[in-house]
């Protein structure tokens, strides 16, 4: 089989593969459509997750069931599947834990792409198919389908670690695809008032559908002395960080309320530490929680986070703002990732309807 | 009235005040005995608070009431009491929120010896007696009572904030009063192995004591790599952080399993950021909970944590190291908190038995 | 002053009596309007709350503050505020527990028309006012704010006993204001589908409206048999109940999943028992977790919810169906209450715009 | 093989079996020691599970493994191995969700001697031993093992389900050995007052050695009546339900504070409701949170739990009063505990050291 990879740090192309082994709790899925996520450009141009050799890239696809392991009870071949980009070992410690998206080890929940080949290929292989796909509702097309791997958990995962509650006023640092689903999770946990941070126009508008009431720019000055203005001195309840660097942390503590929490979902990819201003986090002691995790995988969430796509809660489709079809436009989806052109929010390829 | 007072940074001395007025919900007491904190030295000799002219110190006593404001319903004069360090403002709406101890701003429900005259002193004011006082059970005596004001409640609230369940593995970092009251409060969630930090010899007695099974030392390296070897490279569950600086932080995130929390109650005095080492708090994304908390105060609180001291289940009498009687010995008891002698844990002056 | 209060179990009448008395920490305040509560006619002709004489009627309302008490920090007379059906002592030790709504008592927050006379008069007296009251925003119109008092807080309640999550699956049982409001919240907090239960057909529309997805009926069979098999037998994630009677929580269990939450917000008017069915309960062991709660009140909350009316995110309008004008039409609409003709969700009488 | 059964609802006798197959994720074990649980003499005397033939019964023992599956990785033939009565199907839907213990259906986590044969038996089966088993830690002996099945995480479970804080006064229905380990379990939480009910002389000896501190007797009044009069009106903060029947809630309900939780792991064997009292119930609306579950089970309970037992912090040994030895012992055990002189607690039988 072929697929795209990366062969190593700064450099990428197809290559070609044995078609995975289906151990007997697992599925050999196919693609019915990919997504490219900055991951995947963080993973090759910029060694984030350090040198891989031939690995093939991508987490983010909706694909169809080929092969099932003997053991595997809920799925056969010809299921059309949601897929998440964490496939969870749901026997671990961790898992036993609440934490399964680090089931054997810290992030190791993260296996496309990461420990194993990805999913920008003919075939690829899913760990434990009973825990971890979901069927794929049939409302739901093969382009939205993509969204639900990765940006929809991971948005909505900033508005469950923010703990977002009715009525908050809630900052929602980043605007490109994870923070609007951060935003939309924000809005449908019950918050009065969204303040977005970012200003492309498309992700803007964006923004404004999924519910946030008001914007500001890097470029108006700081985050916080805006906020804090918008507030009347007294900061947001809570604070979702789905973009920036280590530093935005400082900005996210002195825009919030005593007894207010920051749900992180961004990956921070350098900085030695991320710094957290001692005065205004109350030297130790503002209850100002911190708080930063890797998006929930598995069968269940896909299940749920589906059901919402699917009965038209969610309306993901503003995201995938370039839709090419079929495996040659692969390298160019994947290249547009890269270049961000100013109307781009989610590249996504498909291979089938 | 005489109370014994921070006359400017880095100078104390009596004062004579008039007895302060009583409001309508207010009561006036008088201390049967008095505790020094680390913090009253931090507030003289570092100006942690600020600058202040001739005002009275002390947050931690217990003792008798003298007039009670015309809206106060549970205690009458002569009521002997616990006092909290901190007296929150109950209608506020952090207090509704869920954050009582930031009632009118963060960290504002300290008042006691921060924005109005403390306890080292013939009479003090405490607002809102029937949300701040409880009843001191007859079993505890004056020296223990004290205690409760801070030691207590700060130490527990560590363990609370790390949120400690059957079976955890815990770092209890520091064993000052404060660290040895989270190594108990530990101990009474449930740990089934506490690894405490600290050297001094009575500590590591009393942190016995208290709970803890095993120690690390400063000296011996740094505390991460010491912990991961005694936890076969895993960390621990949960991290109290009872001492240290903005350092210290560093040191937990790498002492910390995936999934775990840290839960602080050290005043942070100086620097300008805490450290998160960013790689190990999972680029952002390990959910390694970082939780800082001022202790809750109030009447609720004191009488929940009296009843433990009441009922035997927690002996605090190995804090009071040093004990005096009478008020010739308040500036004594405080020269000694400076000093910190290596058998000193508490100074405390009684007046009444 | 004149009030329209209940004279009797089972008689109404006007009567005239003085303007309470203003205490240091409260408000007196003139209703702007007032709405009827079903608990209004329990109170009336059911003898709900026991015997009361010539007691005021009414906890729902908006207001104009027209005196202050010494200590009344955040309001003055001539403010418009918003005001809660409970009306917490904050500084109780079961508000220092987190249950303010039963400060002094069970539910004995609940003091309007209960301890004291209600607000269906010229003046009524509101205990703690800067605890209690909220600043009418001025994008809330009179009739709306009156919303606020009861069916949102009451409502709203029941979506966060019950733990909504995003995705799941709720069954709503009764349509009246209050559960058209659970509907609200339970949509608000991200449930994908919403089962609700009721016919009356202005109810349904206003309940579509409000996230409701399917509808149930008594009249089609047991809810339990009818939500069994909309949900291929496994159940519902989550309960609300909004309606019925000590009998309904047999439907409630049994239409639920092993690990489900009820949160129930109605108040059950007669019978012995609230009968939990045993097997469907898990023989004791089912994790079918029960949860009854009376609305939180107090100044907070009702800014909170407040905020989702005034950012347009929550539109009450549809319920207060019949809307009159002037003190001489209150008698008219609680009859209208106690006639519940079938076009009625809530009646609304107001004195100024 | 051999192994003790229920032939059919109220006979038992020794049956011969082939050795259970070793599914590619499973172990086979052989029992060290077994203990006899109130659950088998219900389950063969009263058909608590229904009508069953030739199964093997039992789900208390520690054990050796003697052969694991291809995909185990975490033992080996020759582990010594606590075994949990719990046995989820970690990847199942319940078990995503934080149930696990109802993985597959409400209790269906519950498999030895329920939907399979037990361990009373030379050789038994172990679905997922990856994700159930844990080592048993050298310090502690086979006889304590068993206890960590099922009644320490019961009674434990207990514990948490009431939601145990520091300085809770805590009501714990039935000292059995489930209520003894609720008291061990409600202690070090951090209750600072335990009153227990039950009035066997060697249960109130060791449920006074496990932190109660005052014993209520069903003999001497309702439970109520004394609780109230023991806490001057007030309600205890929560209760734990170890025992008793469906008439026991009405006793719990009504000695409970508003806001107070009850937490039960009581099998409920008979009676079609459980009876919650409507009027101290608050009408509907008093926040007494009903809890009941089945215990959690797994490898992470069983090493946290075990870690417990292993350290020294929880001495289960009060509960081993009658131990035999060797396999003849087996009908001799389980007689005992359907017979239930007074001096016993829990009957074992040990095959090894």
């Amino acid at each position: 089989m072929k697929g795209y990879a990366m062969l190593k740090i700064g450099e990428v192309g197809w290559v070609e593969k044995d078609i995975p082994q289906c151990g007997p709790l697992d599925a050999i899925c196919k693609p019915l459509a990919i997504a490219i996520c900055t991951s995947d450009v963080h993973t090759v141009w910029e060694g984030a997750v350090g040198e891989r050799h031939n690995m093939i890239l991508g987490h983010e696809c909706c694909a169809e069931v080929v092969e099932v392991g003997s053991l595997v009870k809920d799925f056969k071949p010809g299921d059309r599947v949601l897929v998440p980009a964490i496939t969870p070992d749901w026997n671990s410690l961790e898992a036993q834990a609440g934490y399964a998206m680090h089931s054997g080890g810290m992030l190791a929940g993260w296996k496309f792409s990461n420990f194993k080949d990805g999913v920008f290929s003919e075939f690829f292989h899913v760990n434990d198919a009973d825990g971890n796909l979901a069927l794929l509702p049939p409302s739901i097309n093969v382009v939205d389908a993509c969204m639900l791997s990765d940006m929809v958990p991971t948005g909505f995962h900033g508005a469950e670690l923010a703990d977002i509650q009715f009525g908050d006023e809630v900052l929602v640092i980043g605007i490109g695809p994870v923070g609007l689903m951060s935003v939309a999770g924000a809005n449908m946990r019950g918050a009065s008032r969204i303040i977005a941070v970012g200003t492309r126009p498309n992700c803007v508008a964006a923004a404004k559908g999924y519910g946030a009431t008001e914007f500001v720019s890097y470029k108006d000055g700081s985050i916080e002395d805006q906020v804090l203005e918008m507030t009347n001195g007294k900061g947001v309840d809570k604070v979702i960080i789905a973009g920036g660097t280590v530093e935005t942390f400082e900005s996210a503590v002195k825009s919030l309320k005593p007894g207010g929490k920051i749900g992180s979902v961004n990956y921070l990819g350098s900085g030695t530490y991320v710094n957290i201003p001692r005065v205004e986090w109350g030297v130790g002691m503002g209850h100002k929680m911190i708080n930063g995790g890797l998006m929930p995988g598995g069968r269940l969430r896909m299940e749920k986070l589906g059901a919402l796509v699917a009965s038209g809660r969610l309306d993901v489709s503003p995201l995938s703002t370039h839709v090419f079809e079929g495996w040659d436009y692969v390298p160019e989806a994947l290249q547009l990732m890269k270049d961000k052109p100013a109307d781009l929010i989610k590249p996504v390829v498909k291979f089938a309807d």
